[in-house]
């Protein structure tokens, strides 16, 4: 497929950070003032493409990611595209595996590893002239299967169930496609954030209605009256008829959680998302016990550090949303294999999208499931955060609360040069001229 | 306690790294060859004395923990140890739920923060002139439960049943002391590394017989015939009596994992360590069904990633051997948590050792365990990992298989200059007279 050979030639790795918390944008009990920010990685080659992708974080801690992507590229400069895209377990397993790197665990180095292998899969549609989506629908069964790391993950799903669950919708691709090219995968946004007044949190649903959506989220996590007064809020501004989420991002121990969500069920929750820590998956199991009658279901993922934490809570049927990230874990390997998971265990995939350019990189996978994988959209929502999309030559885009489908080659995450200029860390315009306490590495608060 | 006040004036990072894989020391199934090294952290005070801590690794990617360690360490910059010691929580909380860093979730971040809470730790015994195991000992019940963060493990232990646990022990800790002032933690050794011959493995058994021990592990991980023939082989060459434990370092996936330790049942097995993946709750507690009626238990910890990893293991029965390690989670603080998680659900602590300085440092909590929580040494084994030692200037012995107490003020972490010197990654001169394949980040293999 690959016709010319495509040579790394080099990686360029840049710490992007905005200056959010000025706005309480993204706000919830943990991440009290986060600056929405990404480690950026272009990988050079001699074609004149560029392999993109971006690890989004909160802030500070955007240098060690970068740091640790710097490190790994390593592993990837001087070497062929296709040595890559012939097999991409190769490299998962070069990553993730490596004898000495993978004493350093998830969180930053999976993260740091999913960067290079995402960049890896941008450059090789972009030598398709496809999105990436496009050209995850058109690998065969089989080449998506040998993508996938089954070593930790085979108790939930073989090689041969995966082959069995994309052959099962393989007749519809074509149809589904089409249809989705007509109308995305549906959309949902958060209106309440935490740091935002009912002025606000009202504004910003009439906005997003008149964009046509009718799925929200709101923030939890203060104290439960106020929490319970701010969901009887909600439910009124948008009616009985919207879907309503609410997200308490692991504020909670089981007990709390239990006596927090005990007072939820009267308002129609569609989920409950993160009420507890993201590694707790029999505190999971145990809710999913305990409220197994009410209207709402578990949701988490966004967090979850790794495809065997995934296994875990689909298996044990402890969450009903599935919350795939695109940074979170090692890339698009990992990724494929969650999604296949909660099809399997019949969980609709809610990707969860955030700050700068997360959607961008979910939407394709919210594609994909939704043609070729679920095969529907009835049951899956991808999240949306309709800011930091002038950062991007391709913004993402909305029509009658659905995602449009994205058309450029790759993730589509080309960033514009000014933005880049502008806010560099930490010498970037936007951060020279700020205040000293919110320089540094942003300990303040 | 604390006379005068000590302030912190800065850190010092260090990667030192020691090219043990020309030996095959330390080798197992995906740590093929392995390079100890440790991120060494040392806090400098304007009252002379330094807080030391390391973070044990395995060679590449001691750069990454460096990174972060240097980054958190700005926090404690400028501060008096009193901050730190009137409630430790304070710190780790600060660290850990950092509104912007705790998105880089476990691994990195996580050791690096208890890089910097280990060094505090040692500062903090030093000021008194104590042994880290000591400082523990001496502290009152209430204080240590008050260093635990019960957010996330409330539902497995609260305050009160910390406070309880430790009152049980008070009455008879000033004998335990004195007990275990003349015979330490009972410990054990690993003498079959994957990559030794049974010649080598045989010297290294006469070489720990002759110094007491009566405790040997056992890397598996090859074919299952190969295995079960060195098992077989280690089994005569020890005797009967001798435990003998084995140690998979997750290289099997949960059914891979139930056919080759079907085969372990014969051979008076101790423990069979880390069969499976790190994060797996469920596949622990699925073996432990499958293995109840057998000898032997399962043991994991070294890679469990936070306090709610062990919390469920133990809470769930699906290990009889608590692995702790002092670096791979957020230092003392957790390590407490999981020590008295442990004690309430009445399974051992056996610490995990390793490569530069980490046997130094678990020593103490073997103490501590044996001395005021547990109060026993029956059912206890701490790791001993016989290499390294010239590197420090307390080194860890050994009497009659048992570990001699330290005495030495601190964790007794302090490191000869000239071993550093040497050491250092990549300007020592270890390092640059090596060729050039085993200089650059070790992606070598």
């Amino acid at each position: 497929m690959v016709n010319q050979p495509i040579r790394i030639t080099g990686a360029e790795v840049t710490d992007l950070r905005v200056p959010t918390s000025d706005q309480m944008l993204g706000s919830d009990p943990f991440h009290k003032q986060p600056d929405y920010s990404s480690a950026l990685l272009h990988l050079d080659t001699d074609a004149g493409l560029r392999g993109v992708s971006v690890v989004f974080t909160v802030g500070a801690g955007t240098d060690w990611i970068c740091h640790g992507i710097k490190d790994l590229c390593q592993l990837v400069i001087g070497s062929d595209l296709a040595e890559f895209s012939t097999a991409p377990i190769n490299l998962y397993r070069r990553l993730i595996d490596h004898h000495q790197l993978r004493w350093l665990h998830d969180g930053v180095f999976r993260m740091a590893a999913g960067a290079v292998i995402n960049a890896l899969f941008d450059l090789w549609a972009k030598s398709l002239n496809k999105p990436l989506w496009k050209l995850l629908v058109d690998l065969e069964p089989e080449f998506i299967a040998d993508c996938i790391d089954y070593r930790n993950i085979g108790d939930a799903l073989t090689r041969d169930e995966a082959i069995h669950l994309l052959r099962r919708k393989r007749t519809n691709v074509a149809t589904r496609e089409t249809a989705m090219l007509a109308r995305g995968p549906k959309a949902y946004c958060t209106a309440g954030w935490l740091g935002l007044s009912d002025d606000e949190i009202l504004a910003t649903i009439q906005r997003l209605q008149q964009q046509g959506f009718d799925s929200f989220k709101l923030k939890v996590g203060r104290d439960s009256d106020t929490d319970v007064r701010r969901i009887k809020f909600m439910r009124e501004a948008i009616g009985p008829e919207c879907n309503l989420m609410v997200d308490a991002n692991q504020f909670w121990g089981i007990d709390e959680a239990k006596r927090h969500i005990e007072r939820y069920r009267p308002f129609g929750l569609k989920w409950i998302e993160e009420p507890i820590a993201r590694d707790d998956v029999m505190g999971y199991a145990e809710l999913a016990n305990t409220f197994a009658d009410a209207d709402f279901g578990l949701a988490c993922g966004e967090h979850a550090a790794s495809p065997v934490i995934f296994k875990q809570l689909l298996k044990r049927g402890a969450i009903k949303f599935c919350q795939i990230d695109a940074v979170r874990v090692a890339g698009v390997n990992d990724v494929l294999a969650i999604i296949l998971m909660a099809a399997k265990y019949n969980i609709p995939v809610c990707p969860h999208g955030g700050g700068i350019a997360l959607c961008n990189m979910i939407q394709h996978y919210g594609m994909w499931d939704q043609i070729a994988v679920s095969g529907q959209g009835q049951t899956q929502l991808v999240e949306y955060i309709d800011f930091l999309q002038d950062a991007v030559a391709h913004p993402v885009q909305v029509r009658d609360g659905c995602y449009v489908a994205p058309t450029a080659p790759g993730w589509g995450l080309e960033f514009h040069a000014d933005f880049v200029r502008l806010h560099r860390f930490p010498n970037g315009e936007v951060w020279k001229n700020r205040p000293p306490s919110n320089q540094g590495t942003a300990f303040e608060a």
